[in-house]
């Protein structure tokens, strides 16, 4: 299992919806908002690397995405 | 009560507008212009972290705003 | 309620220790490490921003913490 | 009138005694901790860039002071 | 001879077009996704510094490609 | 008499363009390319923090300029 | 297979050093000294993420190292 | 020719002392403090990237010098 910390900014002024889209994509376990370096803090959870990969994809292709940085856990 | 500094990016060449407009936000004390890290440091003084949110989402919301970093004292 | 992650560099070669001690505190929900440009990712949930600062300063007093940073979920 | 805030990381675990040892240096207006991505945030006010330099000296004369960045308001 | 290091922040959602892209330009000799605090990491090797202002232009000249940082080995 | 080093981020593919242009403002003394952390290096010189105001303005309102950090010799 | 790259500060002034001990910590494949943002460049090629721990962990307790980042390829 | 900017952290409280340190070095050509990101500036100038290492080298050899970036001009 790998487990991940996605740390985003996203579009200024929308960041409660830009955190309820990244709920939404499948792999997300936890989303909280925080106006500190990054303004959301973004829990993943899968099996793979791959799949770790597929879930980040889809994160960042929301428009209200700007920017991200993942910490993996090793 | 909650004090917090808002440090902020904002559109190239406009920071005297962009800190005009910030010091009009409710809850918003202090506003100076700098060039180092950020263009812009704001003092907030507010009773909750709610109303801390409001705070920094209507900051955020001003067009020329482009990112910001809350230092949130405790 | 207050959310917030502690993000911390630690004594490099040391994580796996640092790791269990501040997994240890009270408040402290979850820890990872993770090599990003983090070493370990601290999960904590406490009552108030008082308290939170009690927490923090636990982590801190470990002597393996070099350097931190809280993102606190508003 | 030059107004500055030098931004500070401290040793960890001793926020508390180094932000009370800052707030007593001459020209420092207003001294929180937060821990962001710095531990405190202090305000300095003084009448020339030459008795900035002094302040911010002495500030970084305190043992317990690791790392500083200062914007200066212009 | 040069080798360097460029790590680039993409367009979100498009690392592997960029990466595709940036792997087609002569001097480069990897490329991979990574998402800590940089997208894509590239190594790069040229006979000079002026060969290697060209390569670093024709990467950035990319539209996908937002910034970069380069890492010159010396 | 201030002295000060500003850092800028340029629109990616036209630093060469950007340099020639940051070079034309009253008060710059030098600039360089380079693809570190940040894309160009200019030396400013001027006798008030107010006139380091007007010069940084100037260089900041250049559209291909997008994000600046001016280090103050004091 | 992962593939790393492991990007570190080394006590200043012993950096020819530091990259020779860390060339010879199994799973390294390369080495570069840069002075950039950071000081040397390392990349790793392990089986699992296991492994890379393992890697980065070994490195890590050299005495030399001070910080380190890595962006790991996904 | 090589010219380069090294931007330096020093030992808190030591900054004019370092300051002095470094202008001694060869082939630097100019250094001024700085309390941003930076504490000293430092501007290098060589005839070839290997001159350029030997000059990085022996700053960061000076005890007071604790973290360097270089800015290479290209």
């Amino acid at each position: 299992m790998v487990i991940a910390y996605l740390l985003a900014l996203v579009e200024t002024g929308k960041e409660h919806q830009a955190a309820e889209e990244v709920s939404k994509v499948q792999g997300v376990k936890e989303v909280i908002i925080t106006y500190g370096t990054w303004d959301i803090v973004t829990k993943i959870s899968t099996g793979t690397l791959n799949e770790l990969d597929m879930v980040i994809t889809n994160i960042r292709k929301i428009p209200l995405i700007q920017q991200t940085e993942t910490l993996i856990g090793i």
